[in-house]
């Protein structure tokens, strides 16, 4: 069976993965007849309360909130390899670009957490595909995009896709329903939540990027 | 385009609502054409950390947790009445049996809380089709049981299956990918997580239950 390791960043939009992007992602890997490996940076981030939407002050920890997406089924990301993964998939939310990078806080000057940034360059170099969702082409521009010069996308807004571009990679308008594929690179990203207005609307995108990531495994 | 209001009783399977259990709900919904109203008590409990599936010792607000999973967009369910609904579905996870009602402690003795019991039961009276996912079916049997006695299923689990008869409700077993609906009563239940062994299979019993849901609106 294909392993399809997804690299959560906590759980929930504004200081975590995407829920729905997260759920949906596991659902497609799920209906491909894969198996999806949960794994998330062990780090302390900013907690922010979903229904103010302001930060409170506290902390908490993205691979234990990680695990309430994974149903308790996660491992460190710093203790798996490429060689245990066929495909490697990042789901958005802010803590995409807060907590697996710098993007939200640094743009296109940002870095990657050591962890993610080293199996995301371990699959890059062994050709396996990655993909990646909404706001998370950001933690690959800043992995990859000095080096592969990626074909990534973030959907259609400009002000991120310049900064997308000013990492050296080469961003891709693309529609919520679609996705980008970069066939050398085996690189896949779409917008979902850049652009869908509906969970609906972000399931059609994201389906369709899963099941090509994994069509790409060689 | 009908409303369909999706009690949630946190973020997370041990102490709130099964994440993949609610977000294939919201996608259920969503793909049928209607609208969800995310709503929660606004309520503390105990936290649970997913990794070590152990009691923290500090509390969670459910409303503000369930705000995760609804993108922000959620009601107090105390600030809800059946007149603004077309249809209410409980998805579960220990949140459902914990939260919103005192199953798991109490079992067919348990109480339900008072803003849930209330827009549950005035569902029920103006005859609107309520659904119930995974353990979920507890809160209708102690809501309804003894008035309605009402079928439900949470599976095949035989020891639940006592406690949900001995509330007044009759239990009927029920595969994973199947439903059970009680049409005099519009009351529609899956088991979901209480039997299925992936998000795929759960995925099956929920979108077959939130569309008969969906179906029984008049």
């Amino acid at each position: 069976m294909k392993k399809v390791g997804v690299i959560l960043s906590g759980c929930g939009v504004r200081d975590g993965s995407e829920i729905h992007e997260a759920v949906l992602t596991l659902l497609a890997i799920g209906r491909s007849g894969a198996k999806a490996v949960c794994l998330a940076p062990d780090m302390e981030v900013n907690e922010v309360n979903h229904l103010t939407m302001q930060e409170t002050g506290e902390k908490r920890n993205v691979l234990v909130e990680a695990a309430r997406i994974a149903r308790g089924d996660i491992s460190d990301v710093k203790d798996v390899n490429a060689a245990e993964l066929d495909a490697l998939i990042l789901p958005g939310g802010f803590g995409a670009a807060k907590n697996l990078c710098s993007f939200a806080y640094d743009g296109p000057q940002g870095s990657v957490q050591p962890d993610v940034l080293r199996l995301v360059k371990e699959m890059a170099l062994a050709k396996k595909p990655i993909c990646a969702i909404c706001i998370a082409p950001s933690v690959l521009a800043l992995a990859l995009g000095r080096d592969l010069a990626p074909q990534l996308t973030i959907g259609t807004d400009t002000e991120t896709a310049e900064a997308i571009n000013a990492t050296g990679s080469k961003h891709v308008p693309c529609p919520v329903s679609e996705f980008v594929v970069d066939r050398e690179h085996k690189i896949v990203s779409t917008p979902a939540y850049m652009l869908a207005g509906s969970i609906a609307e972000a399931a059609v995108g994201i389906e369709k990027a899963v099941q090509e990531t994994i069509k790409l495994i060689s």
